[in-house]
């Protein structure tokens, strides 16, 4: 099968330049992935999202397994389909929702058995079903079933649930059916480097068109996620595309650019938008905040949004004490435009050599 | 003053095609105004009303005078800009809204105290602050203080609210002091067709740019409604807007459009769209029927809306059971279209003489 990632150029840092082509179009990259949890990026009209340059939405497997189900958007046309949007689409396996479920799922090495957080019923996930499922849904990308571990977890269950992993990720590998979705491998190993190099070893031959890197920003500290994310990237195959999951505070985005990593996903500017919580080329803001009452200026200067060319601080905050729904529109339609500069930025500077420009 | 309304047109049945002129452009009549009760219209981003043809809003002063207030919207340069809404805005007095807070507001012939229901704080609207309230706010089409009589109050209470509505409509006219902003006198009297025709009679003489119609649409009945608001338009000067205040459904619009209206608001459009109530070419849909699960057509073939030609049913009922914003986004967007292509639809009809056009 042909390469669908073109490495286009790696500057001194070690951030890369890239191209990933999909059966709905190519990705430039790096390359953040707005999360459309219930085949909806929340409070955005796909129309909103090619406007600020969005390539490619992740959709959630759990939840739209759950509801309205994978067989249904299948018979529906699949997910672009339903949900109308003809870019790129990756879907996640589900087992990052399962896990964190907590008591309500149960591991084996079959798979995970849950209940549905809506009604209770019961459900298996297993490597196999978690391939069919996604190519249900008709997603671009699809990704292995993993077990992300919790941050605290002992070596020992480090390394007999990272073991399963392994294997989970080669079944996952042998159920494809569908040639046109490109799948990703995702490596776990909790923060301990020789495990996590030893799931890349043992991954890297079998047949996948990229490598996540998961069970990170989830309670382990910025220092150590730096470390981890920087050290597997490294050990990663050059010439495949690496997806760093759920990371997504700007400064850390940047990081791990810099560290080689091509692809990006994160609730955060979406979930901060609906909070009150924006982000601008001076920081973040809360626009609950009583000075904005009567700020008349634009959220940010150096922001040309929809939001930013339209409407005045004071506005915002005034939406968002009234519990407007245009508030989450208009924060939500920032938030992830200021994303999308970012990444447009990271590229540029790459693409020029500036190794300064993130600073 | 030279008049800033211009009937082109009056069809056999007494629709009339019109132009009404106002600071911030043209509005062709009959017209509907959707209600931006908080300073948004609420789901749709100002750019979405424009492009379904929206030529006017309504905004409650009410609402705006306790939050964010007036003086504030007039510091950050008046509504328009507040909000980013560039054409005519058409602002209530505030009436309406204290009318229905009940044992909250007490009423004299100095105006009406309330409680705010946002923190019990105490207000008076008069005529004549109503005026400096909506001067503040700077919209184009400001309305008289009235009292919006409840539908079963006796004969004596029709009549000497009337009585005060007149005098109140006299001190609002010569409360006035921004010759570009227009006023509509608001015509009360109940069931009563004799106290009707008498508060015309008085408020005719008084300097207004054109007339509403209020106190109808609050439980009276449509075949009083229709009524009512029939013989009050034949009474009304023929040169001037008329407005029927609240009338919402689409039939009652059309026959007001018969009885010579011109000018109609409602939140039935958005607040139906958010209850997932659905206005369409076969009548009204429940977006949430199980029925709609696996229904792959759009909402209304009939329709060229942005939710019409991108989604399916399905799709739209699994954004309302989901409870995702985009739910609201969607069915406001399809109402208000809806509402705009009737609207347009009874010029068109005018326009070309064809009266069975809404039958």
């Amino acid at each position: 099968m042909a390469s669908s990632f073109t490495l286009l150029k790696k500057d001194p840092t070690g951030a890369r330049l890239g191209r990933l082509i999909t059966a709905h179009g190519a990705i430039e990259t790096p390359a953040f992935m707005p999360v459309g949890t219930q085949g909806t990026v929340k409070a955005l009209l796909p129309r909103d999202l090619k406007e600020m340059g969005c390539q490619i939405l992740l959709g959630n497997t759990y939840h739209l397994y759950l509801r309205p189900g994978a067989e249904l958007i299948r018979a529906l046309g699949g997910l672009h389909r339903f949900m109308s949007w003809d870019g790129p689409i990756l879907t996640d396996s589900g087992g990052y929702q399962v896990f964190s479920l907590g008591a309500m799922r149960k591991l084996s090495e079959e798979g995970v058995r849950f209940q549905s957080h809506l009604d209770g019923s019961h459900h298996l996930l297993t490597p196999e079903n978690v391939v069919q499922i996604q190519e249900a849904l008709g997603s671009d990308i699809a990704m292995a079933l993993d077990e992300c571990i919790p941050h605290d977890a002992n070596r020992e269950y480090v390394q007999n649930s990272t073991e399963r992993t392994i294997r989970w990720a080669e079944r996952c590998s042998r159920a494809r059916t569908k040639p046109d979705q490109l799948m990703f491998g995702i490596i776990q190993g909790g923060a301990h480097q020789d495990i996590r190099e030893r799931c890349v070893r043992e991954m890297k031959p079998m047949p996948f068109d990229g490598f996540a890197v998961g069970g990170l920003g989830i309670g382990e500290g910025e220092a150590l996620l730096h470390s981890i994310a920087e050290s597997t990237a490294g050990w990663l195959p050059e010439e495949q595309p690496r997806y760093l999951m759920g990371i997504g505070r700007p400064e850390n985005i940047v990081n791990a650019v810099r560290a080689g990593f091509d692809l990006f996903d994160c609730v955060l500017p979406t979930r901060n938008a609906r909070n009150g919580t924006l982000f601008t080329s001076q920081g973040r803001i809360s626009i609950k905040r009583a000075e904005f009452a009567n700020d008349p200026r634009p959220l940010d200067d150096a922001c040309d949004c929809y939001c930013c060319r339209n409407f005045s601080r004071a506005y915002l905050r005034h939406l968002y004490m009234a519990g407007e729904i245009l508030s989450s529109q208009l924060n939500s339609l920032h938030n992830l435009y200021f994303y999308h500069r970012l990444m447009e930025r990271c590229r540029e500077a790459i693409r020029q050599e500036r190794t300064d420009f993130w600073s």
